[in-house]
């Protein structure tokens, strides 16, 4: 593996150092307030690529640019926009600019702009912006759960009656006015509008004309209900390597459909916020956040990572006889829960990813905890070997390296069965695993290491 | 964020339950060695949920699975399945099994299973089993770059010459023999053969015949040259919600495509190697690895953790006398590097999502390590704030309570400054950030943290 990364790296370190030029080069614009310097660098970008240049320059750099910019905040922008900066944006955009802005976005893009803004006022004035239409598609889309299905979805649909043939379907798309800005399959339904199968435009176009649709299905066809949350929305468009699928409400009817690129956002989510919960950090947290947002998020944490330290801390203090007598106890006890720490990371992260993607399920845990276990054996074992060599010749004191060894091997026993049975049973009381395992882990193998050490200690060299 | 996280926790929680039976009665069907049952209960499963299965059951059991199943297993499991059993599932498969399931896999996917492969002979039997294009265009695949989007495209492509118009492309497309399974876009090329743009299949029937197809090109329209980094690609496909995209020689010339599957399998990987990697696990372990692949693949990273965890004993080591004298310190040490190990990965966590997703550049560095370090400072101060009371009340001592504070202070700004600056140099010199600093960080802050703590002790309290 090491080769391959370096060399990937190596380029994604030449790619930030081109961009980097961009940046600066949009800085400087903005700094000697040269709009023509900025429509140039501006005018060929991505929407997406605007938007990073927005969350990567500061609050005073933005409202500059909003104000040289003679381009327009449109709104592909504010969609890729961090949800920390759409407020700060849309309150410093002209109203017309703001409504003109949404006119553009399909209906799930504007649920997904207006869910997240604290301020109703905005809210508001992004809903009077649209359409009568477009705006009944959007009060409907927020009335479904949070999270659900019905929030990803968008109602511009193309169907066809199941009993077409391949040459009716055809004549329909080529008349039909107001098709989606970008579709990839014909849904069939039958006379109650209930989706029942789904064709593919290149299936559509390569087949005679008189071959009934029903004959080109596809085995990938699915469908969700409108309450469905979006992480099984999510997790079947990976499993299944869809690229849309069909949304219905209760009676099985078509509301409308999520395509690819909403599932991809979901699952880029759900990644991310795994990474930052298991390191304590709150998944809403963005670069964009200003210190305080950070102290503010960063504190929970922090706290509770407090008691669990003086909770070992506690532990320790049972055994101030004995420290005081051996220092060199106090010197390597962190080795000990530092091992254990690190071993039952290690378990705990394979176990909470492997309960994301549902590889670990009530089938095969236990074989998993017995897996875990064993290899904290094993490694203990190794480590013990190791540490208690370095203890003797150190510490000149067989029995200080006896010590340090069993309770090495004791700790990172615990570890493994920590490491999964921990996050484990969260999932199964509802609490997500990544949020809260870190930290009972952790707790678990200080109270362990330091424990196991410094009681053996009183038991054997006293 | 809580009661939606609860509420889908709750359903992917009812999803395991549901999903225990089925796998609990193949188990049964395997125990009874009971075929028939086997049958129904694998017939109506996607090959992607056929696999979940053969990895969640043991080596035996997928040995009888082989056996007693009346269907094979297909190229669409074996692709889906982890790479750490496809060995051994190919060796259990009859050599025609082998073959049929091979010659139905596209040629990306079959460069996939190939590249894998530790064992030669089976990667000689597989190539042996394709047909003669295939077996060329699969050989050519191997010839580019591991990790490059040359192994990830397939060559199956759909092109129009540029100066076609719609009613030309569709008649090509209705008459046009092997079709790729799966396309989006008709590619449009010059004479030469470079892709100059592309246009989607709904544009296209829903477009007039005698419009040009260089009208309704797509602004979506981007190519990757063979060589790129596969990284890039997903990175690109991520960014600018990309459904299929040109794959060029270095002269410009077409020479595949690669399609939104392909990308998001990276994307996924790519966040699920950062996870593992941030906690020290190997980046290819899997839920099927044995107990021994688990131990060996840990012990590297317990390896490194060890040696800086004696690192950070040694600095412990120059404080015996002080340690002897005031037991309190053994006792509360713990906390000081505790909480800067948190801080600390808090921020480590934060930077290297940020590298990853290209959010943190050489523009805003400077910007997030201020933010960093005065977080680390503000949350220092406040924890500083809590410690000295808890070491007053504790421990009867002002000056201990003042000696915990200034260095909780002094570790967590240090924390914050690591956070962002180690990752941020491992990149700069090509090194996964996601894969080192997590060691790095914790050892800066367990130093940090002891040194400061019993330093200050020296100095105030003897």
């Amino acid at each position: 593996m090491a080769e391959p990364d370096l060399q990937i790296d190596d380029e994604i370190d030449d790619e930030i150092e081109l961009d980097q030029p961009r940046l600066k080069l949009v800085r400087t614009a903005l700094d000697e307030r040269d709009s023509m310097a900025l429509d140039d660098l501006l005018e060929p970008l991505h929407g997406a690529d605007i938007a990073d240049i927005l969350e990567q320059i500061t609050e005073l750099e933005r409202a500059t640019l909003i104000e040289l910019w003679s381009g327009n905040i449109d709104g592909e922008i504010l969609s890729e926009l961090d949800e920390s900066l759409r407020e700060e944006i849309l309150a410093a955009l002209p109203a017309e600019d703001v409504a003109d802005a949404v006119r553009e976005l399909d209906t799930d893009d504007v649920v997904d702009l207006i869910e997240n803004l604290d301020d109703q006022t905005q809210a508001g004035a992004i809903l009077g912006a649209l359409t009568d239409i477009d705006r009944v598609a959007v009060e409907q889309a927020l009335t479904y759960p949070e999270y659900s299905a019905g929030r990803l979805m968008q109602r511009e649909v193309v169907v066809a009656p199941s009993f077409w043939n391949v040459g009716q379907a055809i004549d329909h798309l080529r008349t039909a006015e107001d098709l989606p800005e970008q579709f990839y399959h014909v849904i069939l339904v039958d006379p109650r509008m209930r989706p029942v199968g789904h064709v593919t435009l290149g299936k559509l176009l390569s087949t005679a004309r008189e071959v009934p649709l029903s004959d080109i299905e596809e085995e990938s066809f699915r469908t969700f209900e409108v309450t469905d949350p979006e992480s099984e929305v999510a997790y079947a468009f990976n499993q299944y390597h869809l690229i849309s699928a069909a949304v219905t409400d209760a009676d099985d009817r078509l509301l409308g459909v999520i395509t690819i690129d909403d599932a991809i956002r979901i699952l880029d989510e759900e990644a991310e916020e795994d990474i930052l919960r298991l390191a304590g950090v709150d998944a809403e947290e963005s670069l964009s956040n200003k210190t305080l947002g950070v102290v503010r998020r960063r504190f929970p944490w922090l706290a509770v990572n407090l008691v669990t330290a003086i909770l070992a801390s506690m532990v320790i203090s049972q055994f101030e006889a004995v420290l005081t007598q051996i220092v060199a106890l106090a010197v390597l006890m962190p080795i000990v829960a530092s091992m254990g720490g690190n071993a039952g990371t290690q378990s705990l992260t394979v176990a909470v990813r492997a309960l994301a993607t549902r590889d670990l399920t009530g089938a095969n845990v236990w074989r998993i905890i017995r897996r875990e276990v064993m290899a904290g054996a094993i490694n203990g074992l190794a480590f013990a070997a190791i540490m208690s060599v370095v203890g003797i010749i150190w510490f000149d004191s067989l029995m200080l390296g006896a010590v340090i060894a069993v309770a090495m091997v004791i700790n990172m026993i615990v570890a493994g069965l920590a490491g999964v049975g921990i996050p484990v049973v969260l999932e199964k009381v509802g609490i997500d695993p990544a949020l809260a395992s870190g930290a009972f882990v952790t707790t678990v193998t200080d109270i362990v290491g330091f424990f196991a050490f410094l009681g053996l200690a009183a038991l054997w060299l006293l």
